[in-house]
């Protein structure tokens, strides 16, 4: 089999690497061209030392390359509002492309806006390429399988939403959910809020810290919401959700509170769980709490489920790496899906622990 | 004024530790005798180098030093169920005690008996010394202050216990909170489970970890539970609780979900909020979240609400250092009311930042 | 006694923050005015909201307010080059002032030319203030206390300076230290570098992480040289330095090897650091290696010896918390001098630990 | 070819984890048994939650299971003084082995005894296998390999030993060392410690600490001194270590000072670093100082070269993953080498930034 050519827009983030050191070890892609419009013109392991002896392709800007040439796909690991600005061109040309924003995580305007509304950096909630709407699909892999399958654009989704989404899906599936409501208390490493230095990343503010941030107000909410309110027997989810910064740089751990409207036992949701997911290689649904360490640096999503006193109060844990999981790893699974690979392939790094 | 003379029981434990430098840095304060079971013998500033030309009395066991002897106060910075077996004597010779565990926050062994049960290290229910229980104080000293005044005997409270109270008093004492019912996520140190090395508090294991434990299980809830449920218009209180131990040294954050039974604003709130605590030095009603940082390595705690749309579910965070306002500051607070000095003599550190 | 008014200059970052808020605890010293460049306008509890309830103080900008007026000392918390532009003005009007940057280190345009050549942000190095070098004081309080006392000028020392120069300060004022040479290794946490946010001080990027950084060629370097090399017996001192940068806020901690012109013992080193130290609060000579938390949030510094096999190699070791011994808690101090004051005053705060 | 058939001992420490994750992802490896005294009994993702879907064996007693039986090759990840009492055994049965511990680093009683004599918890310096040593390689694969390959018995090398042979092994080899005598400052994160919780490895003690232990009298240094004295031209070699525990997991950085016998540059040295190892996989030299973080996970070393001044006075430093390169990732590499396999085989995971 031919190597599948993957173009890299954003090479030099978080979101870059990570896509870049899967495709590295994978056996069936290969990094055609990086692009990046900070450091461009120096070789990547110049960017980021660690790559020393892995991978010296020099940063090239999108003026000296273009997005789309000489590749089988373009990965965005871009800010919102990027991909729209290529998407045309790119379908056009037959060109796949998968995107880490909220650009094509939506399946028509409407939804958009309420996300675009939402987001603290998108002041026009107008789509930059309304058209292709609906001919994309929504990446969690694992609702969603067929249709990143067939879909030639992916929005990847994001970190926060992929806990909360696959943490409650069975629930909402099931329409267990009293009025649809949870409260979720996120916990997350830096790492999500990228590379660039900022007053909330600064080490000597967040070491030791714990900070609560856009309380009640996150834009992650959105899609979550959309999904899990559209699930199975589910009508409609509302999701409260304060997200807390730790003084930890990977990681998300999600601790969901509900009611059940009707009785249910901890086994019985268990074991559901368990069903729910059979065959999904990265889900596992443990007997003790998730912690954050569990998934580190792995694809893994760990779930655990408990019920209080009475059989009605549920709570669910869910724990992933942000940059795993939550961006590269689930867009890795991602191109595996659409290029008719195993879900698993590049993707068998287990956690680094201690 | 001559000094008030403490002893410490339990002296070389963090709870010993943290008292001791307040009662060193106290006007009207003298530290009498050290005792511990550990350590007898050595010097304290051997068993706390940091201690080296602050504090070099030698620590001394039990048996070479009667409990009570020499003193006007006895400080128990022990386990649960050591205090109890000291009580009657001391009570009977007229000297005042403060302790830390569980052993005196219940004023009726029915309550005791629902603490114990709960108690992961408490095998035998019965009190040791039932007698007493209806002289003591539970030691929350923003809501118990008078009672604690006029006690001979204080029961210093839970370090969780602390942020939730104080965290949801005004709204179980208004009658606000529906069904009486909050889902409290807690985010904790590794400091409040003490000096003693175990694999939790292991540090390959916990550094850059979250770890959830004793999930809905904790003890701290059944004194929340009482002492809210029985504030002004409450009736009765249940608090879902998930404790999360945290890569960090110090400090409680603690974020609660409820629904209150009717509209309210975060405005009027917050105005309830400093209205309720007026007068109370420690407590800082903010106008952004608070932090785990906050109020580390001082007395303070921080507090502040948000409300989602539709005006009814209700976001409440608190956050304490666990071993000041969750153990020793109390305790000094405490001490101050019992001796009628200031509630913030020998407390007026403020917190350390960055 | 009437207080003592002090202005700040550079009030909003984390020097001017730390002599805030021991100027707020300090029996005789007041604070007049705030000012800082950034965040005029704001109120300094606004600015770090840990201050909450401790001060309210709104920060000015040099243009609403003279710089040395309404007071009887300024502090410059500025960088390289700022105080230099008001000395003379202040000078003439009979205002003493303490300097953190390196422009009133020096008594000499040739000894400060060598400093500026070696610093990274200054490109001229003429001093600004030329006239007056020769009258200020090095801020090395336990060596140079008499000239502090009577100054009008005072430089405080670079954090790194304070923690070579008292820890090789014994050795060298004895002539022991054989050509003059010493290899340090610096372990710093991340606040020495500020508030301002960074690539090598964001979060993901430095914690767990160690750092060395400027290999040989840190401006601090030029101060202990001088310092060291021109004590008592001591003809010339060569200092290389590494500098590391840890994944933790607060703490230097220098390890320091050299080799004796002489057969020595530890214990005949432990004594002689002791007996030179006789009297100095701060200087604390301990037996076991000094660590980095243990002197934490305090303005003490920790010591240590060590000798090889063979009684000529020599390891010291100094611990100090960056922020204090090695700026505000220095600054304060020398502020005790400069007015009169036991060196210790508004100064009694132990470390933090655990 | 059939897959090698791995007995690992000690198999449920950090040394037992870390080559259990290697071999389960090898292509030409097999684990068969593994055998340990704590956790018998258990499933090994029972004792270790991360390993969930990836290895389910279920860990055996010495009693069950003999040492050596149905297997190719045993890895004793056990403390000193355990392979001994196996060694003559394996070694009539013809079964290959690795050791992590001491016991077979030297060839010679003499040189054991040098460092058992130097051990904290070695209290008899016989060695239990005398007549096998001479029989064994002593496994740094860089300098060893054809040693390696030929032996039946490896003992994996100590984890600062690693950093510091690698690290000076150029310039020992050229006998460019003035009286052989190094200063080392050794960087280490607290999982060389391994799984057992102890007063230093307490989280709230060690977290965001420095702590210097051991000073000038560390195990490893034996090893080191011996290796390096003894390569190419040196002529003997004195260490003086100085270990300092970190607040953080993985991780050792060596900042290493000596005297050039004669004037060196740096461009020099680091042409000669890469002169030296070249087609060595798994060392980079790099033109800016290592980073704790840059080989972190990843079985790299990496070095980089300074000189100061003069031309004489050297510092080299060296970083690896403490549990990687300085133990189970050297001790695959040296599997590979046993078995003929490319030094790389199981070895081509990257380094996990940020």
């Amino acid at each position: 089999m031919a190597p599948i050519r993957a173009q890299l827009v954003g090479a030099t983030g978080y979101g870059g690497l990570g896509i870049l050191e899967l495709l590295l070890q994978h056996p069936h892609f290969q990094v055609s061209t990086l692009i990046a419009r900070d450091d461009a013109g120096k070789r990547i392991d110049e960017v980021y030392p660690h790559l020393a002896g892995r991978c010296d392709l020099v940063v090239q800007s999108s003026d000296e390359v273009a997005v789309g040439e000489d590749c089988d796909v373009v990965i965005f690991a871009t800010p919102d509002r990027v991909s729209q600005q290529y998407a045309q061109d790119l379908h056009s040309r037959g060109v796949r492309f998968i995107d880490y924003s909220g650009d094509f995580r939506f399946t028509s305007t409407a939804d958009y806006g309420r996300y675009a509304a939402r987001h603290p950096s998108i002041s026009d909630a107008t789509h930059g390429a309304a058209d292709l709407l609906g001919q994309n699909a929504y990446g969690v892999s694992e609702l969603n399988g067929e249709a990143i399958a067939h879909s030639k654009i992916v929005g990847n989704p994001g970190c926060f939403a992929v806990g909360i989404i696959l943490g409650l899906a069975p629930l909402f599936a099931d329409g267990l959910v009293e009025a649809g409501t949870v409260q979720v208390d996120g916990l997350t490493g830096s790492s999500g809020a990228g590379k660039k230095p900022a007053p909330l990343q600064h080490f000597s503010h967040l070491n030791d810290n714990v900070v609560p941030y856009r309380v009640l107000n996150h834009q992650h909410v959105v899609e979550s919401e959309m999904t899990l309110g559209r699930l199975g027997q589910a009508s409609g989810a509302t999701v409260d959700f304060i997200p807390h910064l730790l003084g930890t740089t990977r990681g998300i751990l999600n601790t969901m509170h509900l009611t059940a409207n009707k009785t249910v036992t901890r086994e019985g949701l268990l074991e559901r769980y368990r069903e729910f997911y059979a065959g999904q290689h990265f889900v596992r649904v443990l007997d003790s709490p998730p912690t954050l360490k569990g998934p580190l640096g792995s694809n893994y999503i760990d779930l655990s489920v408990f019920v209080a006193e009475g059989g009605r109060r549920v709570v669910v844990m869910s724990s992933i790496d942000n940059l795993m999981k939550g961006q590269s790893g689930s867009a890795m699974q991602n191109l595996n899906l659409m290029f008719g690979l195993p879900a698993t392939a590049g993707l068998e790094r287990g956690p680094l622990y201690p």
